[in-house]
């Protein structure tokens, strides 16, 4: 069965899509009030944050739009130290859509909301022509609980040290290859995942992050420049500390890419002071072997991230520019 | 100048869109901070909503689609008694489209959001290829203080009264002209608006709303249907007391739609006690003449709206059903 116009029409059509198949999938007692808006009760500091998801294809491997769009705002809260409490979720859909492939998507995404202690307390279907949007396009936005204060930008300071969650470039290296139908060995996987319980352990050791950011578009580069663009702080970082896998660092040669500008859906950028640093890598390797101190910031004002290879040799790493890859989340 | 994929990369292209271009539209000082998640000091009680827009045309008679993304969500605030406080705009772009079009649309967004005293804390920005999407699409969720307690469909009964905040079936009579390339006579704008001032007005004078619905897709007939299948409980509505305009009268005749399925993007139905329903008619008079009392929740429990006309014969409204307008918002 497919998704037809009527689906999103306001009609019996569209209650019945939301009462039989979604409101099953997320099943809690807050969405199934049916009111316009979901009443929630909070703590008095929250963390909000959106995020709209257009990836292609939907279905990739080591996840699916659903699994994404849940992780993407997860993510984003766990970055403020924001423990992610409640999810919307509100969905353009394409007439023809298979419902089957709906289910499966909705599943990925409840899926990680389960395991997160996570609600998905309100949404929105809307329904477009053929052609007028591609597949399945899916927003969330979410609620979060701070549980760690004052994790950002402004608290980025030279000496910090900059540690890395994983190795690099795996999400936008699985992308890329299954746009061009590159026969992909198994072992590349996205890395596309919560943070949630990792940023717990975090906090729960007394470990105070200054700042935290997941490399998403832009990828590594991305967020090194903007916390030297907002600091006006130089950041040193060395290459061979940076964990590249094969298989993403033969896709970048092949199609030109840098790994450090690939997109990542899973892995973080985590500032920390000298004492905190030791004990945040530990943590950060019980989830990740790849896990790495990558640099720190130093105190020269000049805004710029600096690189240096095993050759002790350095270079600017720049702000990623042009099209990168369209449609990556 | 026009959009260009690179704008959506998460390199230096989107940096600057957004810090030049959005951050300076929807100016305040959590936006600025520019973390992953804005932080938020809330009320322990707050009402949580989402909405994504699709609408097409994106410029009609009456609005835009930057100022039914606003005022789509303080809407879906506004009718569970929730004062909104913060936003977030998400939006997905077509490659090509102008930024004096984005700016006019953001700018819509934007002044909504000020007269209403609503800060848009966090967004996204996606740019998809040509033919992926179609022009803008824009997600609206929304954070709001609850101001008026219990105000749901679990709170409707017998022998309340429902009221209707204005005439009806102006949006999509403005949009269905639109699309048809009809010559509409200028008296027929779309009814798209805040309500938020309505319903302030009406919880400071004391009305203790039992349940609010704004009738968007599927029009009044998909509210009074849905408050009818979820209380199990008769409605009576009086066809002479909902107001439809001439022009609306005019283009339901000639496209065969009934004006009662149309949407509307700034009218609501409002079920009040008997001894509430005077002055929250007077209350929602002011701020439309054509506000009126249309009926009333009956006793019997048999989940059915049925409307009497003038010669007091009576039918059934039945909930709208199949494709109806595709892309009303």
């Amino acid at each position: 069965m497919k998704i037809m116009l009527s689906h999103g029409g306001g009609g019996e059509e569209m209650n019945s899509l939301i009462n039989e198949t979604i409101f099953k999938i997320f099943d809690n007692e807050i969405l199934s009030q049916s009111n316009d808006s979901a009443i929630l009760n909070l703590n008095s500091k929250c963390a909000f944050s959106t995020d709209s998801f257009v990836v292609t294809p939907i279905f990739f491997n080591g996840g699916d739009i659903g699994k994404i769009a849940a992780c993407g705002t997860i993510n984003d809260l766990a970055m403020v130290g924001a423990k992610a409490k409640y999810l919307s979720c509100s969905l353009i859909i394409e007439e023809g859509l298979e419902i089957d492939e709906l289910k499966q998507i909705l599943t990925s995404l409840a899926e990680i909301c389960k395991n997160d202690g996570v609600k998905v307390v309100c949404g929105d279907t809307k329904v477009v022509p053929r052609g007028k949007c591609d597949k399945i396009f899916i927003n969330t936005s979410g609620i979060g609980e701070i549980i760690c204060d004052n994790v950002e930008l402004k608290s980025l300071r030279p000496k910090a040290k900059v540690l890395l969650s994983g190795d690099i470039g795996r999400h936008g290296g699985v992308i890329l290859a299954s746009r061009e139908e590159f026969e992909l060995s198994s072992a590349l996987k996205s890395d596309c995942k919560s943070l949630n319980s990792v940023v717990l352990e975090l906090v729960k050791n007394g470990i105070k992050p200054l700042c935290m950011r997941d490399a998403t578009r832009g990828g590594l580069s991305a967020v090194l420049n903007e916390w030297s663009k907002f600091s006006n702080l130089d950041i040193l970082v060395f290459e061979e500390k940076i964990k590249v896998s094969d298989e993403v660092t033969g896709i970048c040669e092949l199609f030109g890419f840098e790994p450090y500008e690939l997109a990542n859906e899973g892995t973080f950028v985590l500032a920390v002071s000298e004492e905190d640093a030791p004990l945040a890598l530990k943590i950060l390797k019980e989830f990740d072997q790849n896990a790495s101190e990558i640099g720190e910031i130093l105190d020269s004002k000049n805004s710029r991230v600096i690189i240096e290879n095993a050759y002790k040799s350095r270079r600017f790493l720049e702000p990623p520019k042009g099209e990168l890859l369209p449609r990556i989340c």
